[in-house]
Parts: structure tokens; sequence; C-alpha cells
């Protein structure tokens, strides 16, 4: 089936269960796909912009009323939308980070955000972690001291990512935090595993910036994302214009450069409003998600070999997990090599991982239903047995 | 109807001839709608990413294919999709801008170009137009001039708009690219009126860079876009990443620092690529989108008062109309005051005007069937004709 010249429309959603580590917490929502057809069109949300024509003052549909109900949720001031994370990594990097600064990330922050340095121009200067793979705020003191060191200031930004995108562990933004506020360094919460999937509340944790991925975690079409400030900050990243036109002497009234004016203009920022309610709601009951992961997790690790890479018991639904002596023995010998893994997953009806991995790979169970959870359980385990593999009872 | 909770299902270009000056060529075509339903969800595009893990390498869908397609058809070397023209003006602008650094836009730049100039630490020198609304190339050279003597150096990057937001006129950016190489400065061509809409052919024009906007000219959802550039400029403003992780020597490949690693994942970009086939056939029938311009003008200029504010005869379906001395004379004593003319237009199934303007508004009828022409023609003079005003036959 295509839906145009050589696309074959995809239908991974529809006829797969999908643990793809960055796709389980992206998949539409009814309400989203309803959307998307009815928004489709470019310029679809410009229909009614009136004065002082900004996307986020447009009253229907009810955008204005989303970035307020954005913030609240996130227990931030002010929310912006932006094309997917990274942009709103940008726009921080660009308004703080100027040539020749170090910029604080950690040993787990993820490619986006070493983007977002160099584009401004910044020297990147990662926290290292533990072998427990975790980013302490004893690390983030060292480093700050070590980077005083170095460059006869401290960092002049700092990019923490809540839950990694390498483990999926979860790290103590709050405490780090406070000793980046000690040394007066703004702090950018990564949330593109969290806003959206668990309660994020960028108040308790101290943080300047909430980053949030609408195409990761939030239910949305991509790019779509948001940025959240607090009110102490919202008027350096979200300042308004102020270049002029020398012979109009034209200026651009309360567009705001940091966000090149208008940001999400259709479909991404309507398919995130139609999700929002659904969103709210799922976050709260992230322990549910937990429950589902952990079976999925039992029979894991009921396969002899196999180990969590990521900490455990785990307190999030995306883990790195290492079949080197299990699944991985059977690829030496079997004809179909790595491939079989994926392979007989997806005669189980389960897709996502990277095909031919066996050695060391992700996945994420966000969004399954319990009995999905335990389909998922009883394949890895059946396939196990099937190839020989020890199955512990 | 409702396509989530407090969100109306948009009908406009389902119940309308919509005459919005920036929708018209954005409007999806069929093909581009079905890729938006079957890849909705956000990481879509990113099934079958392989190494080098880089959006513009994935071959199913053949989105590689894709961006070779887009650079052949513009006469570039290189092209990567962006979220939005804008975002293509901001990667030039970070690359050759430095603060304090002249930037040549021109009177009737858009606001974006501005953003990205801003946003770079640029100043913006404006070429002025005469009063025929046209950009020249002596007016370019002569504000070069103006601007080396005023920062004892030339520009260090021209944006010149080839159809301008405000009165849709086209201005010789050929002539003008011309001037501008002899001062070593790089021409961005903004092309958010004219990519997908006309041909257009980077290296007749002599550009070093040509920007197009998915959702304004492309039929593509939002926000998409293109950034092409020259064999000579594409490593400048492509060039790969060189940030270095100080603790865990990770760099980060391929990925671009100026594109923020991949851009568009999903539904922009597939619906982009889906639209591909027939937006490149229609740029070339371009002469018939004119002819049913005019007769939308014809009609418009036979009421007594009405005057064309844009270059005329039109070689472009956007125009700028000033009605001050027709409907508006109405709009002074008619009950619904200047909404008459909106709401009269809606009753004949019309709509796409700025609700309450008589005086100067604009409308672009690209898109319409001869017979949709015919239908706006007669509505405008019979509009005109009930309400006492003077047509001419």
């Amino acid at each position: 089936m295509r839906c145009g010249q050589g696309i074959e429309a995809r239908q991974v959603d529809e006829l797969f269960i999908n643990i793809d580590p960055i796709q389980a917490a992206g998949r539409l929502t009814g309400d989203a796909m309803k959307a998307v057809i009815a928004y489709g069109d470019g310029y679809s949300v410009c229909d009614n912009c009136r004065k002082p024509n900004r996307l986020d003052y447009i009253a229907k549909p009810p955008i204005a009323e989303f970035h307020k109900d954005v913030a609240k949720w996130l227990n931030m001031d002010a929310v912006r939308t932006v094309p997917g994370a990274r942009r709103g990594f940008q726009a921080v990097a660009q308004t703080y980070v100027k040539k020749g600064d170090p910029v604080l990330l950690t040993s787990l922050s993820h490619y986006t955000e070493f983007m977002a340095v160099e584009g401004a121009g910044g020297i990147a200067r990662e926290i290292p972690v533990g072998d427990d793979k975790r980013v302490t705020p004893d690390a983030a003191a060292a480093k700050i001291e070590e980077v005083k060191r170095e460059f006869g200031r401290a960092p002049v930004l700092a990019f923490i990512d809540h839950v990694d995108y390498q483990y999926g562990n979860i790290h103590d933004v709050a405490a780090i935090a406070k000793v980046a506020h000690q040394y007066d360094i703004p702090v950018v919460y990564n949330g593109a595993y969290t806003v959206g999937v668990m309660p994020v509340d960028g108040k308790a944790l101290g943080v300047d910036f909430v980053v949030g991925s609408g195409h990761k975690s939030m239910a949305a079409p991509a790019p779509s994302g948001i940025l959240a400030a607090t009110a102490e900050r919202e008027n350096e990243v979200f300042r308004t214009t102020a270049i002029e036109g020398d012979v109009t002497k034209r200026r651009f009234g309360i567009k705001e450069p940091e966000m090149m004016g208008c940001t999400l203009m259709g479909v991404t920022l309507v398919g995130m409003m139609a999700s929002f309610p659904h969103v709210k709601e799922r976050t709260l009951h992230f322990d549910r998600e937990l429950a589902n992961h952990h079976v999925v997790m039992d029979a894991l690790l009921s396969i002899e070999g196999t180990t969590c890479m990521s900490e455990y018991p785990r307190k999030h639904t995306m883990t790195r997990i290492n079949t080197i002596e299990s699944f991985d023995t059977v690829a030496e010998t079997h004809k179909k090599r790595g491939y079989y893994l994926q392979s007989a997953l997806e005669e189980r009806g389960i897709t996502g991982i990277i095909p031919g991995a066996t050695k060391i790979w992700k996945f994420n169970t966000y969004g399954t239903t319990k009995k999905q959870a335990e389909h998922l359980a009883g394949a890895f385990v059946e396939i196990a047995r099937e190839n020989g593999l020890t199955v512990r009872e």
C-alpha cells in the first residue's frame, strides 16, 4: 500500500507491538490522529491569527490556552512550542553561551545538546558518571570546580538530562541544579524522556528551563516540543525583537528572535494539543507502565546470561540490556546470524529492536497494556528456549 | 465537529475557495494527506535508519533520493530539509554573521530574515525600493557602497526575496546576486513564494543558497522547508560537528550543528515528499495560475476606484490591492461595517481575506481552477454592484 510515489504506507504501529526506544511514547493518540487530518495544511492554525500576530496568542484553535496549561502542568511560568527539544536547547544556548564559554553537560548527555553548545560556540565539559551510570551532585560540584580552574570561571549554562537516552537512568536533577545555582549557572532540564511520560514539576526540581519533546514523549507529530522557563528567565530567552530596518524603520513587534517568530504553525502543534489531555492523564499512571516494564524485565533476566545495564530495579520504561552471554551466543551459529532475534520477534508481532542486535540493545515498553507486556515476556522466553538457552523458572 | 478536547476540526479548505495569501500554495495534495495519516507518529521515518544515522541518508522511505531530487530540481548541489524556511535563514546567518556584522536585506524582506540576522548578532541594512516597489541591482550596489562607508567593510551576507511577501513583486535576483558577488557577499535566495510554485534554477540565478518553504509553497505540513547550497558553500553551512566530550571523548559523526542533527523526522518530511512529484509538475504550469489570477484581477480592477498596488500586469498570484476608493466607501455606512466584504464573500463560498479589511489587502489565487477563478471574479463584481459601486463593463 502506497501513500505517494515510491512511499510505502507505514503500518508499524498498526501491525506490531513496537518497543523502539525512541518511538514508544511518541505514538499519536486517536485525537492527535484526527487533528493531523483536520489540520494537515501548512498554516492551518493561522485562520484566526489576530493582532499582536504571534502563534501563542491565537485563541481558536485554543493555542493560547494550551500554552498556559502546559506551563501550569510543568509548574513553570512561561512556555513556547519549538520544532523539537533540540530547538529548545538551541534557543537557550544562543541566549547564554558565547564563543569559548564552557558549558556543563554530562557523560550521558544527548548529542543534540552538544549540537546546541557547538552552534553557540561553547566548549563542552562533561560531568563524569560512576560505575552505576548516574550523575551525582558531588560529581557536578567537582566538575564545576575543575572548569573554574581550567577557564578561570564557572560554566555559563548546564544541561542535565533527567532520564538519559543511553540507560534510561534517573538522575537527581534537583540536587544537581542546587549545586549549579550556587555558581549562578542556569540549568536546562532535558525532559525528552519524562515530559509527557511521568510527572514533572519544574519548581520542585528548581530548574530554570524545562525542555520536552513532542514526538518523543508527548504523542505528537514531529518536529515538536516545548521550552518552559521560570519568570526570572523568560525575559532572557523569550526576549522580544530589537532589530530595526534602517530604511523602512520597521520593527517586528513582539516576535521573539530565539523562537524565529512563530514556531509550529499546523499539524505538529494541533497534534500536540489534541494529545495533551491524554498525555496529562497518562503521566499520573506511570506506575502501571513500570509494572508492565517489570513483567518484561523479569522475563528477560530469567534468561541465563542476560544482564540489565541500566539501574535496577527500573524506574523508567526504556532500558539497556546486555545479551552477549545469552541471545548473542545463538547468533554465532544461527543461519539468520544476529537477525534471528528480530525475525523471531516479528513472527510474534513485535518490532522496534535494531535489526541484527543481539549484544547490547535498548527497548521501551511505554504504552503497552498488561496483556501486551505478558506477550512480550512470553516471546523473549520462548525464543530463548527454542534456541537452547537456559531459562530460570 | 471536534478533533480533540476543545479543538474544532478545521474545514476551511473543504468548504471554501481559500485565497489567503500565505495558505494557498501550502494546501496538502491528496498524496500528502495520505502520507500524513501513514506517517503521523513522531519518529515514523526512523524505522530504517542505519549507519551513518542521519536523516538524509535514510533509504526507506526514500528520503535520500528525495534530497538528491530536490537538489537537481533546483539546480543546486546539496539540500537539507529544515523546520520552515526561517530555520534555513537561521542556519546560514549563524554560519556567516558575527556580532556587529552588517547584513544586506531589502525594504521588502520578510521578518524571519530579520530574526535570523538578529539571532546571529548582525545589523540589518536594507536596500531601498523605488516607487515601483522593486529591488534593483543599482540600488543594491549603492547600498553596499553605503555599508562599506559606514562599517569599513561590505555586508557579510545578503538575503534577497525573489517574490516579496508585501506586494508579490518579482525582483531581479540574478542581477542583484551578480552585484553582491563582486563584493564576495554570499547570497541567500528566499524562495518562500517561488520554490514549489514556479520554476527555480539556482545556478541560473547565481545564488549561493536557495531557501524554500514546505508549508507556504510546497503543499507540505508545517513546519517544513528546504535549504539548498552550491558545492562551494555546502561545506560551510553543512559542515559536520567538531565538538567532543572531554570525559567520554565522544564525537558525533556526520551530524551537522547548523541542522541540529536530524531535522524533520516524520509527518512534515513525508508530507513534503509525497507532494513533491505534484509540486514539480505544477511549477511547469505557472502560466495557467497567472491566467486565472488575471481573470480575478480584471474583475477587481473593473470596480471603479480599485487599484493594484503590486506590479502590473501581475507575474505572481499573490497581490496587494487597494480598495479604499471602492469597497471601503461602503464600509462607512454598511451595518456590518468593514466586515460586510468578508461576510459577502463567505456567503459565496470564498474565504481567506482578513476579516474587516476593506482598505488594503492581499490575496492569492494559487491553485484555483479556471471555474473557481471565474466564480471569484463574479463574486467581487456582484458584491460591488449590490453595494452600489460602479463597475466598468
